[in-house]
């Protein structure tokens, strides 16, 4: 198992100036360095308290990786539907090299129809622009004199700089937050899962996971605990009382992010998003009890949280947890607080010698 | 007098892996920090020696805000043409709260006919789209719910986050490589100017600076020192003929990048750039002594340096300099040596209390 913080941020101006969000991170971004996780991960999101602070995860994991030495940097995502592969391709490409191969990305399709229409790509095209981005992406990193003739860009011959650290290319991961085919071709491509089980059934999850898995083998791959990642939010304390208490008002609050990022599916309907329109209807409704007694969130003492992820380990394999530990626009302290109780008395159970 | 260094590359694989290039990068940025340099300033190309390690200045910029406590940060520019004004406004302000508001945003029309090629934009909209990405961005900066009706973006109303540190928004500098309309539309914008001295007669910059100076005080605006920019190469060395000999070795190979990166000019021809087949002709073949003499490069003992700069105050008045240290693939301790003997020798003739 592996372990990294997820600073994906639940916070508009009202809560935090971005001044100090971004010092706030950065700060639990080298925390997380000299504490033993295994990365830094952030999201894409536009104008909403629902991730609006990181409209480019890949600014603020430049930045990261020159505060760090040792963690590894991971988009969670990367949306290719908004920006031209050739851009993409070229900062990744960069941010791999500042960070001296510190660097896998995930990409994701995106689903909140507000930020496709702000940038003028209909959501029925999301599935052939995200496969269009991950594939030119690949080629760019992995080759030279590169042709490119798709559907939405045409380019080349040309050879992309700056060359990438990592070679072929860094790991890649692909963003599955319903669809199993989706994962399955992940599997066959040879690239990473990110999972997202607070939104799913476990035995949902244990399905999309197998076949996964089975794709990989089939394909001749042999994927790693690195290569299967899930995030879950995650509060700490001595006292089980008191972070279920603050857990819950955490969650609470980003909780009311997510649901006022989702309110536009009430008039969207997307042949590329079948049936989204009611997964976000529960968007926002969420049970914290049953949510921490089903494992879907890491809430309580340390000792808690360690049985959780006992039960995630079996239920699962090996994979790599990214800890969501800013939901709700948190205090600093409590973060950083939730980060050294897990550093301490969690990650020690879950060391291995690699 | 300001004065800042330009880590424009001119380098590929063949000279320097990215890595060492970044690696490298990283170290002179902090001693501009530490030796007392105003800025670090670099710029967006692709795909060739002549600044192709850099096609996301944000992505460098932002390492660099966060390995420095007090220098500015400049794009020099960025390219509108190339990034939807969302994306790029977007992670500006984030990079502008990274630094805690030490960005200064330059923005440019790009020239390259292959980089237009790649991203598939025509060159005769060119600057079409650079009037409307710089006026979406400044927008989206100083304004809540923006709604955009250009030619090629038409979005809102939406909020951009996260809201920019300085307020309303960073200085904006105009490149104006050519073009003394240019130069007169910025100052009346009430926006700074970055002009090309290198590649124009010393009167054109001149009369440039005059158009534009006058313009932006019809309008009723103060430009400072710091609206004014200009970047040189600068090779620094206690011995005159080894700085001149190694000065020129380092123009001639970033004239030669110069000359391989704007070869498609031959087939080339533009209604947004009269007359670039000719200026591109002379590109890669400058008089290196010419150059010096004319105080188009600043090469040669401090004391050289400092009667150079003194005769670029008499002509244009107080400005901000871009000293380009690395160009031409140079090794990191001659970079290191020319900023060191500029910030002992040159940097406290000019030095103001401000």
């Amino acid at each position: 198992m592996k372990f990294g913080i997820n600073l994906f941020p639940t916070v508009g101006p009202a809560e935090k100036s971005a001044g100090q969000h971004f010092e706030e991170s950065l700060r639990l971004a080298e925390l997380a360095d000299t504490l033993g996780f295994h990365h830094v991960k952030t999201v894409e999101h536009y104008f909403h308290e629902y991730g609006g602070y990181s409209p480019d995860p890949v600014t603020f994991l430049a930045a990261v990786a020159a505060r760090t030495r040792r963690v590894r940097l991971i988009t969670g995502a990367v949306l290719p539907a908004f920006t031209h592969p050739l851009k993409l391709a070229g900062k990744l490409a960069m941010l791999d090299n500042i960070s001296q191969g510190r660097l896998d990305v995930g990409f994701g399709r995106a689903f909140l129809p507000e930020e496709f229409t702000a940038f003028e790509v209909s959501m029925d095209e999301s599935r052939a622009r995200f496969d269009e981005g991950v594939e030119a992406c690949r080629r760019l990193w992995a080759e030279e004199d590169v042709v490119w003739e798709g559907r939405f860009h045409r380019f080349g011959p040309l050879t992309l700089l700056p060359r990438t650290w990592q070679r072929p290319h860094p790991r890649i991961l692909v963003a599955t937050a319903k669809t199993p085919a989706s994962a399955e071709a992940a599997g066959r491509a040879g690239y990473g899962v990110m999972l997202v089980p607070s939104i799913n059934p476990r035995e949902q999850v244990q399905k999309t996971l197998a076949l996964y898995r089975d794709a990989a083998s089939a394909a001749g791959f042999k994927p790693t605990e690195e290569d299967v990642h899930m995030s879950y939010s995650c509060y700490i304390a001595e006292d089980a009382q008191a972070a279920r208490q603050k857990g819950k008002l955490a969650s609470d609050r980003a909780n009311q992010a997510l649901a006022s990022a989702v309110s536009a599916w009430r008039e969207t309907r997307s042949t590329d998003y079948p049936g989204y329109e009611k997964i976000v209807e529960r968007a926002g409704k969420g049970d914290f009890d049953r949510a921490v007694a089903e494992r879907k969130a890491l809430v309580g003492t340390p000792a808690e949280v360690r049985a959780a992820i006992d039960d995630l380990r079996v239920w699962f394999g090996e994979c790599t947890v990214s800890l969501q530990v800013i939901s709700g626009a948190m205090p600093f302290e409590e973060s950083a607080r939730t980060m050294r109780l897990f550093a301490e008395q969690v990650l020690p159970y879950y060391q291995t010698n690699d």
